[in-house]
């Protein structure tokens, strides 16, 4: 049994070993380079909750494998992957905060400013940030590369691989065309909740570590048949906590996604729902960056009121519901059962 | 014999039927990502010297390998890689222009205007650059491990694409420091020159192209010998070009490094032998985005004057000279020792 703090804790290990093989030869080209590997090493060992290792892991169990070395390095390489899609992000939307610390293009702008450089620090953080997530994504290759399974499993896992890291992209470049557009329809968020989440965060992991544990089809079928439905409760839960989750948890400011004007399957809904003024409420006060705690209160009164909040949780124990009923028949070993079981809980009922 | 137009041709093919593999299953997502992938193709398809992809051939060549379609897709690849580090770095520097054409992120604001969306038009065609560059980056890996290569091959060049792909972020980093610095000593100038250009562009590519082909420590060293100092004549042709070169040919706007305020080892040098007011101009001048014809000018006069163009031929010269040296007594066949000498001739002379 690997309860989950233990993952977390050989996870969190695997990634420092990692980091302590790549970092110096970076660093012994030009010490310049050192704050740029730091604030990498930073960003991966500040907690997160592994989610996607946890499924790439035990979608390997599932397929009969045993516990290893190698799946935990495998798996924790997600975690490079998530930095690098972290990083962009957070240029793309330009958030000063990453769960509760300023994000790493702030942390660069804040370099510059010191060493009192010419220039924009604005502008010099952005291209630090864009550089680090360029460095974070090849070091996920570079670990899955080197996590020890042999060439033949690495080739067999490298259809899984190129299409999560292909559809994470994607999902991030719908999601900027849907807020740009304003967003619409609950159907167009939910297909891009299902690339970014359902797929990205839980679907390929579960079948990355099934293709390195040489899985068949029947296995990723019913992988698949338990982890998108679960995924989209893992965004839907993301969409309620954006809006009414404890700042304190999620390590965002309160009502972040509002002020952000976020266009999920909550907005959608709330929108579908609501009366003539709330409409002008909310087309007025959703995306204003100087959104007050009152209009945070407002906003989430007519989320409520609306009833989208109820649907969007009604929407997420559904799918947890087809997630269990899927999982329960799938041909997976009782111990992964078990796991993946608890993971389905976590994930939609997670706090932050 | 492969001159070099036939393999250029070789090379766009490749790129071409990697692309109508690859872009169909991310349309067939959400047709909202067909301009995504177009811009990859068009960027891709719209020229370029090919010259790394040359080198990884002929790299592969001098191993004694035989000419392969294999060798032109994992050569080609390296095209994938170099469209993620230009538009980042088109990002990262707020060009407009790349090879005569609206760079990316342009390109997607104007897509963001002509569709009346919300928000800032220009952050959302950084958001989209910064996406394809990613796009890019995973679809340069994709591509090497389709090639065709064995497992085993392609495994044992593993730590050379590693180690490229780390220096190339590594070395757009220093240069945006080095830049934000406001520049300083040639020896740092050329230090950035190295990672950026000796080994990125000529080193890495030829042992790329020899670890597929086998080639032994050998090889690998005389391929250094021959790269390191042709990148430098290289990147020291480009700082020229950069001041002096013909728009219609280079696809930038004459003086452009000038306008940018690049501190590259032309500009070290000549502020090393400036007089006082000549630094004064340099100082004014130097990095002024309104820098005009008139300003172009004289900045060039200093700058020849001072007699750091003609520093920098010798530079070239002496750099070419050695390459030169380490190729004869490389151990390669003839018809590689032959391409990789006109190679060398066409990337130190080259006027674009």
């Amino acid at each position: 049994m690997t309860p989950a703090s233990d993952l977390r804790g050989r996870v969190d290990k695997a990634l420092q070993e990692f980091l302590q093989q790549a970092m110096p030869p970076v660093v012994s080209v030009a010490e310049e380079l050192e704050p740029l590997v730091a604030s990498i090493e930073a960003f991966l060992l500040d907690g997160g909750k592994r989610l996607r290792p946890a499924f790439c892991y035990w979608g390997h169990r599932a397929a009969g494998a045993a516990d290893s070395e190698q799946i935990i390095r495998a798996a924790a390489s997600l975690e490079l992957l998530q930095a690098c899609a972290l990083m962009h992000d957070d240029v793309i939307d330009r958030s000063d905060t990453r769960r509760g610390a300023p994000s790493v293009h702030r942390r660069f702008a804040a370099l510059h400013r010191a060493a009192d450089w010419r220039g924009d620090p604005e502008a010099f953080g952005e291209a630090a940030a864009i550089l680090l997530g360029d460095l974070a994504l090849i070091w996920a290759d570079t670990m899955l590369a080197g996590s020890g399974f042999s060439a033949v499993s690495l080739q067999r896992s490298l259809p899984v691989w190129d299409a999560m890291r292909v559809e994470v992209m994607c999902g991030q470049y719908l999601d900027v065309v849907e807020q740009a557009r304003g967003g619409g329809s609950v159907e167009r968020a939910l297909r891009v909740a299902r690339l970014k989440s359902a797929k990205y965060t839980i679907e390929r992991p579960l079948h990355l570590g099934a293709a390195l544990g040489d899985g068949g089809p029947e296995l990723t079928s019913a992988l698949s048949n338990y982890g998108l439905p679960l995924g989209e409760a893992f965004q839907l839960r993301d969409d309620l906590l954006g809006v009414f989750g404890d700042p304190e948890v999620t390590g965002k400011p309160a009502g972040d996604d509002l002020r952000e004007g976020k266009r999920t399957a909550l907005v959608a809904l709330a929108f579908a729902a609501a009366n003539t003024a709330q409409q002008q409420q909310l087309r007025a006060r959703l995306g204003d960056p100087d959104l007050d705690a009152d209009g945070v209160t407002v906003l989430r009164e007519i989320i409520a009121v609306t009833g989208a909040l109820a649907q969007v949780e009604a929407l997420i124990a559904e799918r947890l519901d087809a997630a269990l009923g899927a999982l329960a028949t799938a041909p997976v070993a009782p111990m992964a059962r078990d796991a993946l079981t608890q993971l389905a809980m976590a994930v939609s009922h997670r706090a932050g």
